[in-house]
């Protein structure tokens, strides 16, 4: 096959460019050669031509790459997820669950039941039920509280959702809600998915991961004691509404978990916002409002638009998996619920970047960009000692992304922002980083 | 509301027609003012003007009834669901096992999952791995034998399906070929949905239950100790292979009970077809291949046109389940599989009649056919003694048919062949009709 790096090009201005073959998948959101941050004034105009309702973006490449400061705390930024007629709206701003008209108009029939856990459960459980049915007494809300944790993330905790749907008489006309983290938001969207053939569903998450990834895109499931994520649906929510006040309640180890991700668009197509997260990570890392909205709203466009362009991972989609296969393998080896998926994430892309620098697909300075940011937001950058070469490959043997006995991988390739999803790699570089990071 | 009566007409040619308002949907075949069965050679220019391959049929409302004694048997009958890029064929005829390409054609990557059970896999198990393998030696087959019976239509036997497929390492490009009655298509259906969030399926049902319903248009799913069919997934198949020889291992309770949804047909939407019925009931008992054959593809042209028209149960859907809420509560209340699924609707069928009769909105003539169709096809005509009318009620509080809190039902009204799914009727109607087939 022709070779992938032929492909890369870089152009003046940012753009997004794929390629495919049968077996690998060419990515890129071309990157200027320079990259400086323009002033907020300059891109105004631009961004109202696309605006076609107040304070509504639609997804843009050319986002300015700085904090909204003077946008109202009342007024959500909303970034489009556009799949035709399964298409909805991501509210992101402070304040949100104050705003009950923002919940209501996403639901319908009377009858809601709202999925969550027992951390959050104390937290903003009365919050949202007072959203949902202020001035609106037809509604009627249910809930359950699920144990909080990925090891709860099975078939078993699952049936708790049905059957308190069945024994309230949920019918076919009411909505779930999951508030929570990405475990609630994949069981509550899996449950609501097969509840009666399908049921209507809100996501309200409550931690970065969930807010940057987790909630958006339909992905919905859980984990079989041999892996991760084998069991699920493709069901997309009618809305998502990211308060970002509920991080004030988030664990430090949680927040810098969900930076994993953020990072991650970075390194697959947007070397500018890795830029941007360089210098900001520290603010990040100190619950900076401005700089937390920033980044999830980032993260929430670059999701929706890799989404938009191949719902059901037929290739492209696949991409937002960098570090993710030696992640799971990390998660699945060491007991669910011991590192934080975050956590795994980031050990796992250092260990793509490291094949990729390997398979000479990356400058070694992209390596060691990876490590420091990593560092910054006091994520791994190792697995932990315990993982053996076997447990990798015993995991990675039964990858979602394993196709006809082939492993494909997300890997770094060409300048900054660009990746490849593929099963074309000397098998020689997946051994010497599995036994570089394993001491067996 | 205007009276669904006044909106139903007859005419001197049989056509399709709908009406709906917010919470009644009118559906109606209009039947001729007589019915006669055309000579063939009268209907082969209208057949050979849809038919663009060799043999296919799309769905047409006037196809001839009469039975197609002509065909090859080597030849399969096609009739395409039609569902856009979800579209899939059903192939229905003698001997069709051995045609291996008819299942290879939709076999896609090189591993295969049959989902069978302990009755149906002596039978036909090795058949179906030699259809799949002849000549084909790259692809892999592995199978799963599951207990016989509704009442293993739980969330239990479904796990055996998904600790098989990873055990086997099975990834996308798999396909799951369910080979059995309702109950494997069903729950095979819904494995193939979940599984990995979505895999290639191919549907093989060996019973007239399967064959005329259950595997045609992709409602999959498992029941609940609550209620049948609460968790499942909307799911269409690859393709549909219906050989109509594997009845001949069928027990007769289960032949009768498949012909209670070929009844069905005729009295929602295909008057032609039930007097073909009355006609040929005797024929059918008896197994006779050609009348079997007829029966067996009009009734998938009826569904396939449903499904085609509103796979997703927004309303027309929602006919075919003419006696199934009376019937879920006889099975649910009895216990799954006690009576079988058919034995149960053609209570169910009786019960609808008996109501729609008490409305005023059909014959005591038609009353009486539907009594004397089902004793000829030696099904029941009431519920079990032990029924009470507290258990219907409880379990039809919980039917996927209630919306917001209004129970809807499929009710005959009009001539012979027309029905409608509504919630507005006379409340006194359902309680009379409870108590007159209920002691308690």
């Amino acid at each position: 096959m022709a070779s992938a790096a032929n492909a890369i090009s870089l152009s003046a201005s940012p753009r997004l460019a794929a390629s495919s073959s049968s077996d690998q998948l060419v990515v890129r959101l071309q990157s200027p050669s320079s990259v400086s941050f323009r002033p907020r004034s300059e891109l105004k105009p631009a961004r109202l031509s696309v605006a076609s309702r107040a304070n509504r973006l639609r997804i843009c490449a050319t986002a300015a790459p700085v904090m909204d400061k003077a946008a109202s705390p009342k007024v959500p930024t909303i970034v489009d997820v556009d799949l035709g007629d399964r298409s909805y709206p991501i509210y992101i701003g402070s304040n949100l669950l104050d705003q009950p008209e923002l919940l209501q108009r996403h639901v319908h029939g009377k009858r809601v039941l709202i999925v969550t856990n027992e951390t959050i459960a104390p937290l903003y459980l009365d919050k949202v039920v007072h959203a949902l049915t202020v001035g609106n007494p037809n509604v009627s809300v249910d809930h359950v509280i699920l144990p909080d944790g990925e090891k709860y993330k099975n078939m078993d905790v699952l049936t708790k959702v049905f059957d308190k749907a069945i024994e309230s008489r949920l019918d076919r006309r009411c909505t779930f809600v999951a508030l929570g983290g990405g475990v609630i938001g994949d069981m509550c969207g899996y449950a609501a998915a097969s509840y009666l053939r399908g049921v209507n569903f809100i996501q309200i998450p409550t931690t970065v991961m969930s807010q940057v990834d987790s909630s958006v895109g339909g992905k919905t499931g859980i984990n079989h004691r041999l892996g991760k994520n084998l069991i699920g649906a493709f069901y997309q929510p009618q809305s998502v509404l990211i308060d970002t006040d509920t991080l004030n309640t988030l664990p430090e180890r949680e927040l810098a978990s969900g930076f994993a991700e953020v990072i991650k668009y970075g390194l697959i197509r947007d070397a500018e916002f890795f830029e941007w997260q360089e210098k900001n990570m520290h603010a990040l890392m100190s619950r900076d409002p401005a700089a937390l909205a920033y980044a999830i709203k980032r993260s929430c466009e670059n999701k929706a638009e890799v989404v938009s362009l191949d719902e059901k991972e037929s290739g492209l989609r696949a991409t937002l998996n960098l570090g993710h296969t030696f992640g799971h393998a990390i998660e699945t080896g060491f007991g669910y619920g011991v590192w934080l998926h975050g956590e795994a994430v980031a050990a796992g892309i250092v260990m793509a970047a490291d094949m990729s620098h390997r398979l000479g697909w990356i400058d070694e300075s992209i390596v060691t960009r990876i490590h420091n940011i990593l560092k910054q937001a006091k994520l791994p950058t190792a697995p932990p000692e315990t993982m053996t070469v076997e447990m990798f490959k015993s995991v990675m043997a039964v990858d979602k992304k394993v196709a006809d006995g082939l492993l494909r991988l997300i890997l770094l390739k060409g300048p900054l922002g660009n990746c490849v999803f593929t099963g074309d790699y000397d098998r020689k570089a997946l051994e010497e980083t599995l036994h570089a990071f394993c001491k067996s």
